[in-house]
């Protein structure tokens, strides 16, 4: 496909005007939205409001007059439709990985007797770790196995199932369905991590019987570098689970201040401590991001997107790299990757030009597609910049090989 | 005092200047800065650079190229001076009451066969409801004595003692060196919440022995609402101690993304997922506020304004109030309570007129002093408009006795 072809793709995309939502650098092509969402344009006015509006001429009263302490609440409701809940069943809290802690081990505890978090090798690693942590406390073990034998694994000893919905690196994407049916035949609870998943793919949490989930606020839902986490916890299960972080915001009366803990009802048990007024007020703006597009002209422009991506490169590149994606792309999330043996020094020298992915150890090289902002045109442009990269071997240089701290 | 007067102490006062640096809001007396510090005039600048520089045209190059990674120990760095402990000890992250956890269950786990977290009734709730949860998982048991039996109750089966430093209701300050002298004779541990403390009074950690410390950054060190907190290890523990919260970003090479947790050396194993990188920028704003002032000319003026405070309400409303903090100045951190049998309504009118200090249950008006901002004409003037409100029983409204959502 030619630029010009790919430009009436665009002219032709419904979802076209939601980029004119982003602020993005020009003479940039940004497939990373998968690891930090691009800004939209109403962050950085929402955060000056509530850092001199709200924080600095209101005070202490904007917790009451600006509902600061019901934003966890509010934002979240915001975020159901996107990942297919309801909103009392969402919360906006701390981090992904502190958010997993809770869920894992509100899961363990409701499943006594039974000792096995099963999980999968390569799963992302903070859910790993995440796991391996909360266990040495609880005495259970994480059962970490090959990812397609997941299936299998799960049996009367396992308590939870924690997988993530798309690959963080391969962007294979688990049948939510499948699993949460075994898990629950066997009497097990499932933990999704959706940070590859929200924002990106349609999704049912509650059609396809998922019991808890987190994800990240950062990917593409363009809330923010380190933006909080959001929580899934389906009604059915929010008496029953109890969270192992408990602090003041998640008691019954906060400002009774009273000695002994007592549990808000529904999600507001989950949370911990005071909530991050500023990050909150970045990630609503992302979520307001996705106002009026629906999920599924967003999971089909992602399909489109990285199909095109996949042919592209393949047409113009498919001697030098190695699709390490799923070839279907009803079987992947919304980013692709491909292998090479120097995948680092090839990134930096894509970067270098302009075109932004990652890179994964050992050689994986990872381009993400944000339907909101990515356009036909940056996918092909791509692909033509990573064949002249590829074919002059510009990337064969100590400059695109020195290790950053951050890959 | 007269307001006049008042005005030559403020002319004379060292820290006068330190005000210039915050924006506060014309015709209040703000006197809640114990319970969310005002805005420094920087964070709006720090804020909007960060999201539309640095996220939104680096994007995530800025966690090399600006430094993203490394910000939960460079602000941290900065704060060692406020706190009294070294560079290396100190960490941003979380909530205090994630970081709480973190460092109650490394201190439980690291004095096996130990039954007991000691604490004392009336506590922060937080922390309360922290060490329950954690008691609840690893089967252990929170004692909590009376405020002044703490040091007696120590014994052989403490495995650490949790106690905060400046009481959130009275303002009593705890001996640090006479609870960690007897912790540490009895084999325990000691961890200390420093969330009253930060940023008003002199703390030497290292010198009084303190193991473990919390602290909130949102009150005196002004770090916005739901600043991060930051966790104090003393150095000769980091390498015995481990987080329980494991997540990529305490891993020792998190940007390897193998499957099994192996802990960062140092303070950075206590991280667990994404740092909040808004909120780390506006904490940032809030810390540098401290530059170039001495902690001890802090704590003098923290004492001479709440003594003040004291003196002034008692001359004019000695019959209507009673001081519910300790009267020796040395023995309060930097905020006064005085009970009201209708400090709820009394606070609202308060309020309404421009005075604005807090509430806590059953009776107590909360009124804090932040040395860098708070002159001494607030001090003067809040009690004149106290004695008014009281003479004229203005706060005996139905407007003022309806209880808000946040106290």
């Amino acid at each position: 496909m030619t630029l010009d072809e790919a430009d009436r793709l665009d002219a032709a995309d419904p979802l076209a005007s939601a980029r004119e939502r982003f602020c993005l650098p020009d003479g940039v092509i940004y497939l990373d939205g998968n690891s930090l969402g691009a800004l939209p344009k109403s962050a950085p006015s929402a955060l000056a409001t509530t850092a001199e509006r709200q924080w600095g001429a209101d005070l202490i009263a904007s917790w009451n007059k600006n509902r600061w302490i019901d934003w966890p609440v509010e934002i979240a409701a915001k975020l159901a439709r996107i990942v297919g809940a309801r909103p009392n069943e969402l919360l906006i809290a701390d981090s992904t990985s502190v958010c997993l802690f809770k869920l894992l081990a509100a899961a363990v505890r409701a499943r006594p007797g039974r000792r096995t978090i099963l999980s999968h090798r390569a799963n992302f690693p903070t859910d790993l770790y995440v796991a391996q942590g909360l266990a040495d406390m609880l005495a259970v073990e994480v059962k970490a196995v090959a990812p397609d034998e997941v299936l299998d694994a799960i049996d009367g000893d396992t308590a939870v199932v924690s997988l993530t919905h798309v690959d963080y690196r391969s962007a294979s994407i688990y049948d939510m369905r499948a699993i949460n049916e075994a898990a629950h035949e066997a009497g097990a609870l499932t933990v999704w991590d959706l940070s590859h998943s929200a924002g990106a793919v349609e999704l049912d949490l509650g059609g396809s019987g998922c019991d808890l989930a987190v994800g990240c606020g950062y990917k593409y839902l363009t809330g923010g570098p380190g933006a909080p986490a959001f929580i899934y916890v389906a009604e059915r299960l929010q008496d029953e689970l109890a969270n192992p972080l408990q602090g003041w915001m998640g008691h019954a009366e906060p400002f009774a201040f009273v000695d002994d803990y007592r549990p808000a009802s529904g999600m507001l048990k989950f949370l911990t401590g005071t909530p991050s007024v500023l990050s909150l007020a970045a990630l609503d703006a992302g979520i307001t991001t996705f106002d009026g597009i629906s999920m599924s002209d967003i999971e089909a422009k992602s399909r489109k997107l990285s199909q095109l991506f996949v042919d592209e490169v393949e047409a113009r590149s498919g001697n030098e790299v190695r699709l390490a994606s799923p070839r279907d792309p009803t079987q992947r999330g919304s980013h692709v990757v491909f292998a090479h043996p120097e995948g680092y020094a090839v990134m930096q020298a894509l970067i270098a030009r302009g075109v932004i992915g990652d890179f994964r150890a050992p050689d994986l090289m990872r381009f993400g597609f944000t339907p909101l902002y990515t356009r036909y045109v940056d996918v092909v442009g791509a692909a033509e910049i990573l064949a002249e990269i590829l074919a002059s071997r510009e990337w064969d240089q100590p400059r695109f090989k020195a290790r950053a701290k951050v890959t």
